[in-house]
């Protein structure tokens, strides 16, 4: 029994409320001038209150020196272990774009590419085709059906595209028609399990189809397909701790991530701000909240050290606005340390704060990188923050008698 | 291999003696006047000096966020993973009255009940019968042995009582007879395994007999079993230490937990000074020592603080007794944090110290939760804390060459 088979076994369903700030990609290094970090050198006094009050740690989103990418680092924050429960290409790229997938879908990534006369491709990117192009070419595409199955087809960026396979019966373990060179045709898709055979041929009809639709859009005029998954069929979050989960985020992966584990998403701008009003204005109906802020990992990513900063200190200001709201326990965390010196994900421990009534308190007075280490919480892992928020809110039977 | 099958291949039997002190429900939360915690706030000089000559961290019963109960917080303490090493309700019970259960036993939860003359449940609890009454009625139903199954029947509280079964070939996985609900006959009991028909066979023919031999002893007329469940047989700690280990435990249910993993269980009365003379009586029979003192979480379960602090410091009296018999490692924990804030067992971690000639000293002064954030252990597993007492022992070899 691991730990999230106990979640469901000691979970109970009472009023207490918990909200989860996810700061994404919190964590940083030092500057080398000012030997301080991004959340360092931030001035934070909410966070720093909140953090006085509250109980304080690192925690590893998937194993010490693992760098992981948004589903991972999530799911591990969901309380799902990150490396258990794993996200299919295919599925991450539908999710990336908000599709609503259902159980049993199939997607898969797409790209549309240039054959010559003889079928063989000559650029497996098709020129990389404006983002405009490609939305048409997916309308040309989108809402066949091949077999009984449905075939939704979405365009994502350039000549990058998913396409998703609804029906009876579908397994995903089939091969890519993307034989990833020119100068070849592109691949029949096989079958890898007898209980694929359906998918796999349903896949093939629709590249022909695709083939005649697309015949005349040169240099758009063929598709390659990689990377089918199955929608993963994770057990919710409603079912592992009994809880009415509400996602507020404004970027379509992360909703998506959070439809994967059952919650519902409530509309929200991409704005700082908007998280927070979205938060208020829906307090009432659901009894956890996960709220994602997007743009501090966005300036790690562009290595933007002062812009990060600044994101924090951005948050920072809204923070008494959730206080206001007196939830029972409040986190703030990030999904991932994002280090604008690494312009990327990066593998450090990424501070954590638990705020309740009833934790136990330690003598950290700020929020920082540094300060966590020295914090009550010590160090654990990501999938242990929400058995920690469910505790602290009290949700959770005592193990064993 | 888990760390339990490394002992089994390190430990070496040797001359060296441990000694674990476990004051039940140590840990616990600040006063809100204070800020200080029972252990914080109640004068230890004995525990500091330990403290200070020792290693100090903080231990998890289970895991983060769970909050165990007796059994899982003693069996980790004991080197048991306790989410793998589970105890059933009935065993529970018999082992809280100090039942010696052997292995092949069956014990199984009972209530005498209230049935009318048509033979439905009007009473579950017989209108809750004297502690004697019980006690009588449970010597008239002793003793029976039906298709060569001893059966004994043992009062608990009221009209609790416990029935096991003692045969060759009884398996424990049977239904309640209990209904859960008045109005409706009680039900026969169902084997769930083609193992556990004898005993599902038995225990029908118990309360079959039972039935008759209540029949006028209105209101406790007829008598309802639940939760079925077998002797564990957990390997010994001789098996997995190579010690020869001795309880010192004045209540039932903690020397029926030692006797699970294979102590000898010595006599000793329920005050504090008891469990410290009965040690030394016996120090030199044995190279291991539970030594369990209660009084500390009932204070807590009563939510009264001070009582719990006054227990602390009468604890820490005894603590020169401990030390002037020199044994090789002294660790004193708590099988799980009972904050008098809680009036319950918590999930918070418990401080955890030990004292050997071997141990890396740290810089902890003083014996505290806070402190205990600091040390050098750590935080770690609560089973990880028998394995650390064996290597400063030093009864573990090397692993590998």
């Amino acid at each position: 029994m691991d730990s999230q088979e106990l979640m469901k076994e000691l979970s109970r369903q009472s009023p207490s409320k918990i909200v989860l700030l996810v700061i994404d990609g919190l964590g940083g290094l030092p500057h080398p001038e000012t030997g301080k970090t991004e959340l360092e050198t931030a001035k934070t006094p909410n966070l720093d209150r909140l953090a006085a009050g509250g109980v304080c740690g690192l925690s590893d989103p998937v194993l010490p020196g693992i760098t992981p990418g948004s589903a991972p680092g999530h799911l591990g924050l969901f309380g799902y272990d990150p490396v258990k429960f794993n996200v299919g290409r295919g599925v991450l790229e539908a999710v990336g774009i908000d599709f609503p997938l259902q159980a049993g879908d199939v997607a898969v990534r797409g790209n549309f590419c240039t054959v010559d006369d003889a079928g063989l491709v000559t650029d497996r990117r098709a020129g990389r085709i404006p983002n405009e192009l490609c939305a048409e070419l997916c309308e040309l595409l989108d809402g066949q059906v091949i077999d009984e199955v449905e075939i939704a087809v979405r365009p994502v960026k350039e000549h990058r595209f998913i396409t998703v396979f609804r029906g009876e019966g579908l397994s995903y373990e089939a091969t890519d028609s993307d034989p990833q060179q020119v100068g070849v045709p592109p691949l029949a898709v096989e079958a890898e399990t007898p209980e694929a055979r359906k998918l796999a041929d349903t896949a093939n009809k629709f590249v022909e189809s695709a083939k005649k639709i697309l015949s005349e859009k040169h240099p758009a005029n063929m598709l390659l397909l990689r990377g089918f998954s199955a929608e993963p069929g994770f057990p919710s979050m409603n079912e592992i701790y009994k809880l009415k989960a509400a996602a507020v985020a404004g970027y379509p992966m992360y909703r998506g991530l959070a439809r994967l584990v059952g919650m519902t998403t409530l509309a929200v701008g991409t704005g700082i701000g908007d998280v927070f009003e979205t938060l208020k204005q829906h307090y009432d109906a659901y009894d956890f909240f996960f709220l994602h802020i997007k743009p501090a990992d966005a300036a790690g990513e562009d290595g933007d050290f002062s812009r990060k900063v600044k994101v924090i200190e951005e948050v920072d200001l809204y923070i008494p606005e959730v206080t206001a709201l007196s939830p029972d326990v409040i986190a703030v965390t990030g999904d991932h340390s994002t280090p604008a010196a690494l312009s990327g994900h990066s593998w450090h421990p990424v501070p954590l704060l638990m705020s309740s009534e009833y934790c136990r308190r330690d003598a950290i007075t700020d929020f920082s990188e540094s300060s966590c280490l020295r914090g009550g919480l010590g160090r654990i892992a990501a999938v242990q923050i929400m058995p920690l928020a469910m505790a602290n809110a009290l949700k959770l039977a005592k193990f064993g008698a």
